[in-house]
């Protein structure tokens, strides 16, 4: 599904253009729309809009640990997380890479980007020289993190942030195809936990919001508890956020934090971003999934419910947030990251 | 609704019988079956066993303000809240009432029950003769905060809690048939706020946990903010909790003092109570909605995920539960309250 | 709803300006804005984009039964059935009336229309003169009807239809708001009946595949029968048609009918028509609701699984067919049958 | 999930102890309870009661292909197709199997098995010896055949079945956990497209209601058109029926033949069955998955919404029916038959 996105998202860029598409060893040699062909005879397309498959349905896959490197700018990696760490070292070795994998998030040579929260941290992709790479590897955050940290990104500047408490309720599609099975649970239910994601959320949310000093990044100061749970959601991950902040700040200083937040990173610069990081709403029953998560093509933040919390302390505040998990989460996000690196020159 | 799972849970009681049926004015003079037929002939039976409506839909329905009080010796009241103030007042003046409303929820000689948390609180009802009623009303809470309230109690009990902050994933059911637009609104979706609950939330869960002493209650000093949500469940409300103690708890500690708890309330000497209070689940996955809710008749509350919580503060645990909002918050947990009442000797 | 879906589709109108915009007496004297929003402060506007509600929300609400018909072109109505009659006898005694309610829908002089369907019926208004109306009324069909007829017409008339059975599986959304208990009812479920709903896709295919004579339409000699369920779709009822043909007729010869059909009611002359009144799929897992609903702007009808049915005798065709119930079934629906008689010159 | 409902049925069967379980190679030597727990620790046991579970945990699993046959008085198969020839023919060297699988159904000397439909065609198992079995294969239908051949079974006995088109509204449960993509799929949404089902529920109607004579089976002289769809329920299937009778009948007629069908297989002769096999219901709103699939355990089909039906003919009727899947159309269902050989002398 993540290929699809970035199909999608890639076929009418202003800056990049798709020259090849690697898969697995068993789709090469099949054009893309036989390769997503099923044996039922299904073709799974899963984006709305079919002109992305129109345009590449008959372009030849490759298989994608045999890709030619000659000729790329820059790839795009959505694989599974245990083929990525080797796949894109390889890459790597020759050309940038942004990836939607969290095979080298963790590494202290590498930066998690998301351009108006941390795009200084992108400097740091040239420690990755000391790998003999000539390209880097760039990762995205989990889906859970990115809606956490840009909304959690103008408080911890403008207020500082000391402990950030979470409670997702997670979208079906962030599962993937391949765990479907997800899909069959949430109807008329809830599950409460999904394995590895609250740590995920609580390491990246912390290294994002750092400090980049001496080729690594030293991480914020701040404790993140989070709790994922599974909802009937078709996509858009909806967040309830209790924070406390350093220094006090009222409702309407946290609102004005909020909306000035990440107006130098927008689309007459960045084509793929959001005209607004954040969108905050006045009415209570905002942000919903269904109706927030397009805002911006997907790339808004949208929060509601700002209120004072008096449960996280004498500084505390709670919100909603809905952030689009397939798109600023996951393809669109990655290619809006490419966007900023292509800005700062660190793309050929 | 409430009316028929009332109906449900008392046509085979051991305690109580059912004779006599109060519904508005409009209903008066109908059977039971004929008041719920609706103008396209559906009758709108929603509990799953159609037993309680076989016995009671011949029974004639009378205006429930000109309901007569002779030979009651305790009415349940599921009314809405506007009319519960003037409705409760006037059957207490000769009758127990137990209700499912907030009407009479925050008054300061009304306890608010749920057995196993504070029965002894049931004493207040006496401070109600000031009134100058001969029965008295006792409301159950919200039912979102019973089981916030069940699960907080034995770590109020044991360790103390300063600081709770819950995030609720609420059903369907809790809505009511009469803001239906509900069901509409959460397919593939969720709603980020229901008005006034999380008020509620926060105020009964301090007094649940607070102590009687002088005809009034002390509520507990300890601060609640609610995020209140509603999702596509049909029933079964979940809760993700994060909790600050006033003592250090391992894990296997609040395990331990979370199924201790309730014991003394037991179907043995109450035939509504559960056996266990407080399910203590392992798996990660658990609980869920669907396949928790109906534990021990829909009246166990289900925990699970229980981790120490460090953004919560040196004392900071968590965890996720499940309560069923329309069986132990509902009209079950008000005959609850009433088998409680009986064995204390305040029914006739 | 449908007051909502008229103002969206109206706002950038070619033809149309919105200059009026009634409702019942409780909303006259408020604007748009205050008439649509609720105790709880919810603005209860519903459709995804907001600039219809930029635009109107400022606009005062009259009382319909008080609307000033001076300057009027056409008015659309979208009120109930029961308020239908005598208000749009009222509008019609000076200016035309499309509207979406069922009241006028069987009456001898008036056409129901769907232009690509039996644009040629609307020659029927005139007849209404005889009421000593000005005006006239136009009703749409039931939003049911509206797919089942489209995708008949054409087998009608290259083919002939002697018979054709219908098992609707429609969207919640045509519940409307008013009757929300359905949402709560679908979820995991599915509900066998709609009132009414059967009579009338029987009856309204019937007069819309008829012959306009002598002031008035014979019905098409045809016997039409449908199951109409409801399932836990937002928007969108898919339909599982069986027919029978007066004369045989090959796979490729009913899709070659159908992709034929409509063609000289386009968005270059109607602006609200889709460019495919009949989209056929050959990919077997479609149509979808979900997917396919939004096609041409929501106004197309998509067919897939065309097969033989030799359930249905010798010249027995089988489908299934995805229309959007609020947008061709409704309001949009409506606005083309409006363009479609400014197109005849039914408009003054 | 097969499995589980099987070992959920069968552990406190009157007739059958489970002495051995078979699976695949990868999961012999683990306990039961091993080898369904994931990689996770998620222990994927689906069944709502836990029971079974805990008295199966820890009984060893085996291999399926290496099956000790001693002592086994009867084996259930819920393999996959593509497995089940070979195994189940191994199997039936020496010991009776009852299948849920379809690799068998369409064999000469193969019975489909439905007891009150066609306990009779049981005799043809001794036909099997020919093959040099001891013991021999019956499968059950497919789980959408199932309660439409019930439902057609007393009409075809009274009136005669001329013509039978349904287009079903399958549950999830259904698709099974291994192509868990549909959950995903159906979240607002319908699929129209089960491959292969339709094929399946036409000729395995025609089989069940079929004559034995000549050690074969003479199917039914009807003809069945299926189109069938995929809805977001989790278990049940509904099912729109229109039927061509050859012999005219009231819908008094066909209520009352449902009514008075497989009486003579009940609870008191074989465990697992039905009360009644076909429930009807007069409201019209019924019947509906959620609310009836577990009537009589799961095994009762219900029927509702009878009414003539003028576009199957003169002959014509049609009616809803809801028939439970995973319990009556699977694991259960397989188990009667069982009961019923059992019965008839024909298990050791």
């Amino acid at each position: 599904m993540a290929g699809q996105q970035f199909l999608d998202a890639l076929d009418q860029h202003p800056f990049f253009d798709v020259i090849a598409l690697g898969a697995s060893a068993r789709s090469a040699g099949k054009t893309y729309r036989e390769a997503i062909t099923q044996s039922s005879g299904q073709v799974a397309w899963y984006v709305d809009a079919s002109r992305a498959l129109d345009r590449y349905g008959d372009m030849p896959v490759v298989d994608a640990a045999q890709l030619k490197l000659d000729g790329l700018d820059i790839i795009f990696s959505a694989v599974e997380t245990d083929a990525a760490r080797a796949l894109e070292a390889s890459y790597a070795t020759r050309v940038p890479v942004v990836s939607t994998a969290s095979a080298y998030r963790y590494d202290s040579d590498v930066p998690i980007l998301i351009p108006a929260v941390n795009g200084d941290h992108s400097d740091l992709v040239k420690a990755q020289e000391k790998r003999g790479w000539r390209g880097f590897v760039v990762p995205i955050p989990n889906c859970t993190t990115t809606g956490l940290a840009i909304a959690l990104a103008p408080l911890h500047r403008v207020f500082g942030v000391e402990r950030a408490i979470v409670t997702s309720l997670q979208a079906v599609s962030g599962a993937g195809r391949s765990s479907g099975v997800i899909g069959l649970d949430v109807v008329d239910n809830v599950i409460p936990y999904i394995p590895g994601e609250e740590e995920k959320v609580a390491r990246e949310t912390c290294k994002l919001l750092g400090q980049l000093a001496n080729d690594t990044i030293e991480p914020a100061d701040l404790v993140v508890s989070a709790t994922c749970t599974r909802v009937a959601v078709l996509d858009g991950h909806t967040e309830s956020v209790n924070v406390a902040l350093r220094t006090p700040a009222t409702v309407e200083e946290v609102v004005d934090a909020m909306q000035a937040f990440g107006k130098d990173i927008n689309p007459g610069t960045h084509p793929s971003a959001p005209a607004d990081w954040l969108r905050v709403l006045d009415d209570p029953f905002r942000p919903q999934p269904r109706v927030d998560r397009d805002a911006d093509g997907g790339m808004a933040t949208t929060v509601g419910r700002i209120r004072l919390d008096p449960a996280m302390g004498p500084n505390g505040i709670r919100f909603v947030l809905v952030s689009h998990n397939t798109k600023m989460g996951a393809a669109k996000g990655a290619i809006l990251v490419a966007e900023d690196l292509k800005t700062r020159g660190l793309l050929a």
